[in-house]
Protein backbone atom coordinates (compact mmCIF):
# COMPACT_ATOMS: atom_id res chain seq x y z
CA UNK A 1 0.00 0.00 0.00
CA UNK A 2 1.32 3.40 -0.85
CA UNK A 3 2.16 5.97 1.88
CA UNK A 4 0.65 8.62 1.86
CA UNK A 5 2.62 11.18 -0.04
CA UNK A 6 0.58 14.47 1.51
CA UNK A 7 1.83 13.85 5.07
CA UNK A 8 4.94 12.59 4.29
CA UNK A 9 6.18 15.62 2.45
CA UNK A 10 4.22 17.76 5.22
CA UNK A 11 6.31 15.79 7.29
CA UNK A 12 9.65 17.10 5.49
CA UNK A 13 8.31 20.70 5.04
CA UNK A 14 8.13 20.53 8.78
CA UNK A 15 11.55 19.81 9.47
CA UNK A 16 13.05 22.65 6.72
CA UNK A 17 12.06 24.84 9.25
CA UNK A 18 15.15 24.60 10.89
CA UNK A 19 17.73 24.35 7.75
CA UNK A 20 19.39 27.40 6.79
CA UNK A 21 17.73 29.34 4.41
CA UNK A 22 20.91 30.04 2.03
CA UNK A 23 20.83 26.10 1.36
CA UNK A 24 17.02 24.87 1.74
CA UNK A 25 14.58 26.12 -0.90
CA UNK A 26 11.78 25.19 1.50
CA UNK A 27 13.68 26.98 4.17
CA UNK A 28 14.32 30.07 2.00
CA UNK A 29 10.92 30.24 1.58
CA UNK A 30 10.05 30.64 5.02
CA UNK A 31 12.24 33.04 5.77
CA UNK A 32 10.43 35.39 3.31
CA UNK A 33 6.92 34.75 4.99
CA UNK A 34 3.65 34.61 3.72
CA UNK A 35 3.77 37.55 0.89
CA UNK A 36 6.39 35.84 -0.74
CA UNK A 37 4.92 31.63 -0.25
CA UNK A 38 1.64 32.99 -1.25
CA UNK A 39 3.11 35.06 -4.82
CA UNK A 40 4.86 31.41 -5.23
CA UNK A 41 1.43 29.96 -5.22
CA UNK A 42 -0.30 32.20 -7.53
CA UNK A 43 2.82 32.09 -9.95
CA UNK A 44 1.98 28.20 -9.85
CA UNK A 45 -1.42 28.66 -10.22
CA UNK A 46 -1.02 30.88 -13.59
CA UNK A 47 1.05 28.18 -14.61
CA UNK A 48 -1.15 25.34 -13.95
CA UNK A 49 -3.86 27.65 -16.26
CA UNK A 50 -1.40 28.49 -18.96
CA UNK A 51 -0.42 24.62 -19.08
CA UNK A 52 -3.70 23.57 -18.62
CA UNK A 53 -5.02 25.63 -21.83
CA UNK A 54 -2.15 24.35 -24.22
CA UNK A 55 0.46 22.18 -22.51
CA UNK A 56 1.61 18.42 -22.80
CA UNK A 57 0.42 16.10 -20.19
CA UNK A 58 3.86 16.30 -18.25
CA UNK A 59 3.63 20.34 -18.08
CA UNK A 60 0.25 19.65 -16.15
CA UNK A 61 1.62 16.92 -13.82
CA UNK A 62 4.26 19.34 -13.22
CA UNK A 63 2.39 22.48 -12.49
CA UNK A 64 0.15 20.49 -10.29
CA UNK A 65 2.98 19.12 -8.33
CA UNK A 66 4.69 22.46 -8.06
CA UNK A 67 0.88 23.92 -7.07
CA UNK A 68 0.04 21.28 -4.60
CA UNK A 69 4.04 21.69 -2.87
CA UNK A 70 3.40 25.34 -2.21
CA UNK A 71 0.20 25.43 -1.03
CA UNK A 72 1.24 22.74 1.56
CA UNK A 73 4.51 25.30 2.15
CA UNK A 74 1.81 27.51 3.31
CA UNK A 75 0.12 25.00 5.76
CA UNK A 76 3.43 23.70 7.12
CA UNK A 77 4.08 27.84 7.77
CA UNK A 78 1.01 28.56 9.07
CA UNK A 79 1.31 25.63 11.51
CA UNK A 80 -2.05 23.78 9.54
CA UNK A 81 -1.58 20.71 9.77
CA UNK A 82 -2.40 18.91 6.63
CA UNK A 83 -4.96 16.69 7.65
CA UNK A 84 -7.41 19.54 8.48
CA UNK A 85 -7.45 19.51 4.78
CA UNK A 86 -8.18 15.67 4.47
CA UNK A 87 -10.69 15.88 6.95
CA UNK A 88 -12.37 18.67 4.88
CA UNK A 89 -11.73 16.78 1.85
CA UNK A 90 -12.92 13.67 3.53
CA UNK A 91 -15.59 15.80 4.74
CA UNK A 92 -17.07 16.36 1.46
CA UNK A 93 -16.79 12.94 0.04
CA UNK A 94 -19.11 12.03 2.89
CA UNK A 95 -21.85 14.22 1.74
CA UNK A 96 -23.67 12.33 -0.73
CA UNK A 97 -20.02 11.79 -2.69
CA UNK A 98 -18.69 15.12 -3.29
CA UNK A 99 -21.82 16.76 -4.40
CA UNK A 100 -21.97 19.30 -1.16
CA UNK A 101 -19.92 21.80 -2.68
CA UNK A 102 -22.97 22.12 -5.43
CA UNK A 103 -25.27 22.94 -2.56
CA UNK A 104 -23.30 25.57 -0.76
CA UNK A 105 -23.84 29.01 -0.06
CA UNK A 106 -20.92 31.38 -2.83
CA UNK A 107 -20.38 34.65 -2.39
CA UNK B 1 -3.59 3.73 8.26
CA UNK B 2 -5.19 6.64 6.78
CA UNK B 3 -6.05 5.97 3.20
CA UNK B 4 -4.52 8.48 0.52
CA UNK B 5 -7.20 10.73 0.41
CA UNK B 6 -6.10 11.90 -3.30
CA UNK B 7 -6.22 8.44 -4.93
CA UNK B 8 -10.03 8.41 -3.05
CA UNK B 9 -11.06 11.21 -4.36
CA UNK B 10 -9.75 10.48 -7.48
CA UNK B 11 -11.68 7.14 -8.05
CA UNK B 12 -14.68 8.99 -6.77
CA UNK B 13 -14.32 12.22 -9.49
CA UNK B 14 -13.81 8.98 -12.31
CA UNK B 15 -17.15 8.11 -11.28
CA UNK B 16 -18.55 11.38 -11.99
CA UNK B 17 -17.51 11.05 -15.66
CA UNK B 18 -20.73 8.85 -15.96
CA UNK B 19 -22.97 11.29 -13.96
CA UNK B 20 -25.69 13.67 -14.86
CA UNK B 21 -24.54 17.19 -14.87
CA UNK B 22 -28.07 18.76 -14.35
CA UNK B 23 -27.43 17.11 -10.17
CA UNK B 24 -23.44 16.20 -9.66
CA UNK B 25 -21.58 19.58 -9.57
CA UNK B 26 -18.51 17.79 -10.82
CA UNK B 27 -19.97 16.34 -13.56
CA UNK B 28 -21.47 19.98 -14.65
CA UNK B 29 -18.01 20.63 -14.56
CA UNK B 30 -16.91 17.91 -17.18
CA UNK B 31 -19.76 19.17 -19.32
CA UNK B 32 -18.50 22.59 -19.34
CA UNK B 33 -14.61 21.36 -20.53
CA UNK B 34 -11.48 22.48 -20.10
CA UNK B 35 -11.73 26.72 -19.75
CA UNK B 36 -14.41 26.59 -17.30
CA UNK B 37 -12.30 24.11 -15.10
CA UNK B 38 -9.34 26.41 -15.55
CA UNK B 39 -11.39 29.22 -14.63
CA UNK B 40 -12.78 27.66 -10.97
CA UNK B 41 -8.76 26.80 -10.49
CA UNK B 42 -8.12 30.49 -11.18
CA UNK B 43 -10.58 31.19 -8.70
CA UNK B 44 -10.28 29.01 -5.99
CA UNK B 45 -6.09 29.86 -6.41
CA UNK B 46 -7.19 33.36 -5.97
CA UNK B 47 -9.33 32.95 -3.02
CA UNK B 48 -6.11 30.84 -1.07
CA UNK B 49 -4.02 33.74 -1.70
CA UNK B 50 -6.80 36.23 0.11
CA UNK B 51 -7.55 34.02 2.91
CA UNK B 52 -3.70 33.21 3.24
CA UNK B 53 -3.12 36.90 3.60
CA UNK B 54 -6.12 37.56 6.01
CA UNK B 55 -8.30 34.80 6.80
CA UNK B 56 -8.38 32.30 9.27
CA UNK B 57 -6.88 29.06 9.76
CA UNK B 58 -10.43 27.73 8.93
CA UNK B 59 -10.70 29.55 5.73
CA UNK B 60 -7.20 28.85 4.42
CA UNK B 61 -8.19 24.74 4.85
CA UNK B 62 -10.98 25.76 3.21
CA UNK B 63 -9.55 27.36 0.24
CA UNK B 64 -6.77 24.53 0.09
CA UNK B 65 -9.00 21.88 -0.17
CA UNK B 66 -10.99 24.07 -2.96
CA UNK B 67 -7.80 24.37 -4.73
CA UNK B 68 -6.55 20.97 -4.32
CA UNK B 69 -10.31 19.89 -5.30
CA UNK B 70 -10.48 21.55 -8.70
CA UNK B 71 -6.79 20.46 -9.65
CA UNK B 72 -8.04 17.16 -9.02
CA UNK B 73 -10.91 17.56 -10.86
CA UNK B 74 -8.72 19.12 -14.52
CA UNK B 75 -6.14 15.38 -13.86
CA UNK B 76 -9.43 13.49 -14.22
CA UNK B 77 -11.05 15.44 -17.07
CA UNK B 78 -7.63 15.52 -19.02
CA UNK B 79 -7.23 11.71 -18.21
CA UNK B 80 -4.28 11.87 -16.13
CA UNK B 81 -2.95 9.72 -13.14
CA UNK B 82 -3.41 11.06 -9.59
CA UNK B 83 0.09 8.97 -9.25
CA UNK B 84 2.08 11.10 -11.89
CA UNK B 85 1.64 13.95 -9.76
CA UNK B 86 2.61 11.53 -6.47
CA UNK B 87 5.75 10.11 -8.57
CA UNK B 88 6.84 13.91 -9.61
CA UNK B 89 6.45 14.62 -6.04
CA UNK B 90 8.21 11.70 -4.69
CA UNK B 91 10.92 12.65 -7.24
CA UNK B 92 11.38 15.69 -5.37
CA UNK B 93 11.58 13.92 -1.88
CA UNK B 94 14.58 11.70 -3.15
CA UNK B 95 16.60 14.33 -4.03
CA UNK B 96 18.24 15.23 -1.55
CA UNK B 97 14.98 16.01 0.13
CA UNK B 98 12.90 18.74 -2.00
CA UNK B 99 15.80 20.76 -2.63
CA UNK B 100 15.53 19.73 -6.42
CA UNK B 101 13.27 23.03 -7.15
CA UNK B 102 15.71 25.55 -6.24
CA UNK B 103 18.88 23.88 -8.78
CA UNK B 104 15.60 23.61 -11.89
CA UNK B 105 15.91 26.02 -14.19
CA UNK B 106 13.69 28.59 -14.05
CA UNK B 107 12.43 31.13 -16.48
CA UNK C 1 -8.56 64.18 -29.63
CA UNK C 2 -10.14 61.28 -27.47
CA UNK C 3 -10.80 61.55 -23.44
CA UNK C 4 -8.88 59.99 -21.31
CA UNK C 5 -11.31 56.50 -20.76
CA UNK C 6 -9.31 55.53 -17.50
CA UNK C 7 -10.43 58.57 -15.90
CA UNK C 8 -14.15 58.56 -17.31
CA UNK C 9 -15.02 55.56 -16.55
CA UNK C 10 -13.09 55.88 -12.50
CA UNK C 11 -15.67 59.08 -12.34
CA UNK C 12 -18.63 56.88 -13.08
CA UNK C 13 -17.51 54.32 -10.96
CA UNK C 14 -16.95 56.87 -8.25
CA UNK C 15 -20.63 58.00 -8.32
CA UNK C 16 -21.64 54.57 -8.28
CA UNK C 17 -20.93 54.30 -4.36
CA UNK C 18 -23.99 56.23 -3.84
CA UNK C 19 -26.16 53.66 -6.79
CA UNK C 20 -28.45 51.16 -5.37
CA UNK C 21 -26.65 47.32 -4.94
CA UNK C 22 -29.60 45.85 -6.08
CA UNK C 23 -29.97 47.10 -9.16
CA UNK C 24 -25.99 48.38 -9.94
CA UNK C 25 -23.56 45.89 -10.47
CA UNK C 26 -20.54 48.58 -9.39
CA UNK C 27 -22.38 49.29 -6.02
CA UNK C 28 -22.81 45.77 -5.40
CA UNK C 29 -19.31 44.95 -5.48
CA UNK C 30 -18.96 47.68 -3.15
CA UNK C 31 -21.61 46.54 -0.92
CA UNK C 32 -19.73 42.79 -0.92
CA UNK C 33 -16.36 44.31 0.22
CA UNK C 34 -12.43 44.02 -0.45
CA UNK C 35 -12.58 40.19 -0.58
CA UNK C 36 -14.93 40.23 -2.84
CA UNK C 37 -13.50 42.80 -5.33
CA UNK C 38 -10.21 40.41 -5.16
CA UNK C 39 -12.08 37.85 -6.18
CA UNK C 40 -13.51 38.80 -9.00
CA UNK C 41 -10.01 40.72 -10.13
CA UNK C 42 -8.63 37.20 -9.67
CA UNK C 43 -11.24 35.68 -11.65
CA UNK C 44 -10.65 37.87 -14.25
CA UNK C 45 -6.93 37.37 -14.35
CA UNK C 46 -7.61 33.85 -14.75
CA UNK C 47 -10.11 34.53 -17.49
CA UNK C 48 -7.18 36.47 -19.53
CA UNK C 49 -5.05 33.98 -19.12
CA UNK C 50 -6.75 31.23 -20.67
CA UNK C 51 -8.41 33.81 -23.33
CA UNK C 52 -4.82 34.90 -23.65
CA UNK C 53 -3.54 31.15 -24.23
CA UNK C 54 -6.20 29.85 -26.50
CA UNK C 55 -8.44 32.61 -27.60
CA UNK C 56 -9.84 35.12 -30.17
CA UNK C 57 -8.52 38.24 -30.29
CA UNK C 58 -11.82 39.40 -29.11
CA UNK C 59 -11.58 37.56 -25.88
CA UNK C 60 -8.55 38.82 -25.24
CA UNK C 61 -9.81 42.62 -25.66
CA UNK C 62 -12.42 41.85 -23.50
CA UNK C 63 -11.12 39.89 -20.35
CA UNK C 64 -8.61 42.70 -20.76
CA UNK C 65 -11.36 45.01 -20.49
CA UNK C 66 -12.62 42.78 -17.59
CA UNK C 67 -9.45 43.14 -15.55
CA UNK C 68 -9.01 47.25 -16.29
CA UNK C 69 -12.37 47.64 -15.01
CA UNK C 70 -12.58 45.61 -11.95
CA UNK C 71 -9.10 47.30 -10.61
CA UNK C 72 -10.56 50.86 -11.10
CA UNK C 73 -13.45 49.41 -9.28
CA UNK C 74 -10.28 48.31 -6.67
CA UNK C 75 -9.28 51.52 -6.82
CA UNK C 76 -12.36 53.55 -6.41
CA UNK C 77 -13.43 51.35 -3.05
CA UNK C 78 -10.09 51.74 -1.72
CA UNK C 79 -9.92 55.69 -2.32
CA UNK C 80 -6.98 55.88 -4.58
CA UNK C 81 -7.24 58.28 -7.53
CA UNK C 82 -6.60 57.04 -10.67
CA UNK C 83 -3.58 59.80 -11.34
CA UNK C 84 -1.41 57.84 -8.76
CA UNK C 85 -1.64 54.66 -11.14
CA UNK C 86 -1.34 57.19 -14.65
CA UNK C 87 1.87 58.39 -12.18
CA UNK C 88 3.63 56.11 -11.82
CA UNK C 89 3.40 54.31 -15.21
CA UNK C 90 4.50 57.65 -16.24
CA UNK C 91 7.65 57.77 -13.74
CA UNK C 92 8.31 54.28 -15.57
CA UNK C 93 8.39 56.17 -18.91
CA UNK C 94 10.55 58.58 -17.93
CA UNK C 95 13.22 56.30 -16.98
CA UNK C 96 14.81 55.49 -19.87
CA UNK C 97 11.67 54.30 -21.66
CA UNK C 98 10.03 51.61 -19.83
CA UNK C 99 13.43 50.02 -18.48
CA UNK C 100 12.74 51.04 -15.08
CA UNK C 101 11.56 47.64 -14.27
CA UNK C 102 14.16 45.58 -14.90
CA UNK C 103 16.44 47.22 -12.62
CA UNK C 104 14.14 47.57 -10.19
CA UNK C 105 14.93 44.99 -7.55
CA UNK C 106 12.14 41.92 -7.25
CA UNK C 107 11.75 39.64 -4.20
CA UNK D 1 -6.09 68.20 -20.80
CA UNK D 2 -3.47 65.13 -20.02
CA UNK D 3 -2.24 62.73 -22.81
CA UNK D 4 -4.06 59.52 -22.38
CA UNK D 5 -1.49 57.18 -20.74
CA UNK D 6 -2.76 54.01 -22.33
CA UNK D 7 -1.63 55.19 -26.01
CA UNK D 8 1.74 56.69 -25.16
CA UNK D 9 2.45 53.34 -23.22
CA UNK D 10 1.00 51.43 -26.21
CA UNK D 11 3.40 53.32 -28.65
CA UNK D 12 6.79 53.31 -26.72
CA UNK D 13 5.61 49.23 -26.02
CA UNK D 14 5.32 48.62 -29.88
CA UNK D 15 8.91 50.16 -30.66
CA UNK D 16 10.36 48.00 -28.45
CA UNK D 17 9.64 45.16 -30.61
CA UNK D 18 12.96 46.04 -32.17
CA UNK D 19 14.91 46.63 -29.46
CA UNK D 20 17.54 44.18 -28.19
CA UNK D 21 16.41 41.52 -25.55
CA UNK D 22 19.41 41.89 -24.03
CA UNK D 23 19.07 45.12 -23.13
CA UNK D 24 15.24 45.84 -22.72
CA UNK D 25 13.34 44.55 -20.68
CA UNK D 26 10.04 44.80 -22.83
CA UNK D 27 12.01 42.93 -25.65
CA UNK D 28 13.01 40.25 -23.32
CA UNK D 29 9.34 39.57 -22.56
CA UNK D 30 8.58 39.78 -26.56
CA UNK D 31 11.45 37.13 -27.29
CA UNK D 32 10.21 34.75 -24.64
CA UNK D 33 6.69 34.83 -25.83
CA UNK D 34 2.89 34.10 -24.82
CA UNK D 35 3.55 31.57 -22.11
CA UNK D 36 6.13 33.75 -20.47
CA UNK D 37 3.95 37.43 -20.80
CA UNK D 38 0.82 35.35 -19.26
CA UNK D 39 3.03 34.41 -16.38
CA UNK D 40 3.79 37.80 -15.73
CA UNK D 41 0.53 38.63 -15.84
CA UNK D 42 -0.65 36.04 -13.55
CA UNK D 43 2.41 37.31 -11.28
CA UNK D 44 1.46 40.82 -11.14
CA UNK D 45 -2.25 39.79 -10.69
CA UNK D 46 -1.71 37.89 -7.52
CA UNK D 47 0.29 40.15 -6.34
CA UNK D 48 -2.32 42.84 -6.59
CA UNK D 49 -4.38 40.64 -4.73
CA UNK D 50 -1.82 40.44 -1.84
CA UNK D 51 -1.60 44.21 -2.13
CA UNK D 52 -5.23 44.92 -1.99
CA UNK D 53 -5.74 42.56 1.28
CA UNK D 54 -3.39 43.81 3.11
CA UNK D 55 -0.88 46.11 1.71
CA UNK D 56 -0.19 50.14 1.90
CA UNK D 57 -2.14 52.58 -0.97
CA UNK D 58 1.51 52.73 -2.02
CA UNK D 59 1.30 48.90 -2.94
CA UNK D 60 -2.52 48.65 -4.86
CA UNK D 61 -0.90 51.59 -7.05
CA UNK D 62 2.55 49.95 -7.75
CA UNK D 63 0.76 46.61 -8.44
CA UNK D 64 -1.94 47.99 -10.52
CA UNK D 65 0.23 49.65 -12.64
CA UNK D 66 2.49 46.19 -13.11
CA UNK D 67 -0.61 44.72 -14.10
CA UNK D 68 -1.46 47.28 -16.59
CA UNK D 69 1.74 47.30 -17.88
CA UNK D 70 1.81 43.90 -18.79
CA UNK D 71 -1.33 43.66 -20.31
CA UNK D 72 -0.77 46.41 -22.43
CA UNK D 73 3.00 44.12 -23.19
CA UNK D 74 0.30 41.20 -24.15
CA UNK D 75 -2.27 43.44 -26.43
CA UNK D 76 1.25 44.60 -27.97
CA UNK D 77 3.07 41.45 -28.46
CA UNK D 78 -0.35 39.87 -29.70
CA UNK D 79 -1.04 42.89 -32.64
CA UNK D 80 -4.51 43.69 -30.74
CA UNK D 81 -4.49 47.70 -30.82
CA UNK D 82 -5.19 49.07 -26.94
CA UNK D 83 -8.27 51.31 -28.61
CA UNK D 84 -10.21 48.01 -29.04
CA UNK D 85 -9.64 47.67 -25.15
CA UNK D 86 -10.97 51.38 -25.06
CA UNK D 87 -13.94 50.66 -27.48
CA UNK D 88 -15.06 47.85 -25.06
CA UNK D 89 -14.70 49.85 -22.24
CA UNK D 90 -16.63 52.64 -23.76
CA UNK D 91 -19.00 50.20 -25.09
CA UNK D 92 -19.75 49.34 -20.94
CA UNK D 93 -20.42 53.08 -19.98
CA UNK D 94 -22.62 53.89 -22.96
CA UNK D 95 -25.42 50.70 -21.94
CA UNK D 96 -27.25 52.51 -19.26
CA UNK D 97 -23.69 53.50 -16.96
CA UNK D 98 -21.18 50.40 -16.82
CA UNK D 99 -24.71 48.10 -15.59
CA UNK D 100 -23.87 45.82 -18.82
CA UNK D 101 -21.99 43.03 -17.09
CA UNK D 102 -24.79 42.52 -14.55
CA UNK D 103 -27.01 41.49 -17.12
CA UNK D 104 -24.32 40.02 -19.45
CA UNK D 105 -24.76 35.87 -18.99
CA UNK D 106 -21.93 34.30 -17.29
CA UNK D 107 -20.61 30.78 -17.70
Amino acid sequence: MPTDIINELYKILEQRKSADPSSSYVASLYAQGTDHILKKIGEEAAELLIAGKGGSQNEIIHETADLWFHSLVLLVYKGIDADSVRSELERRLGQSGLEEKASRPRQ
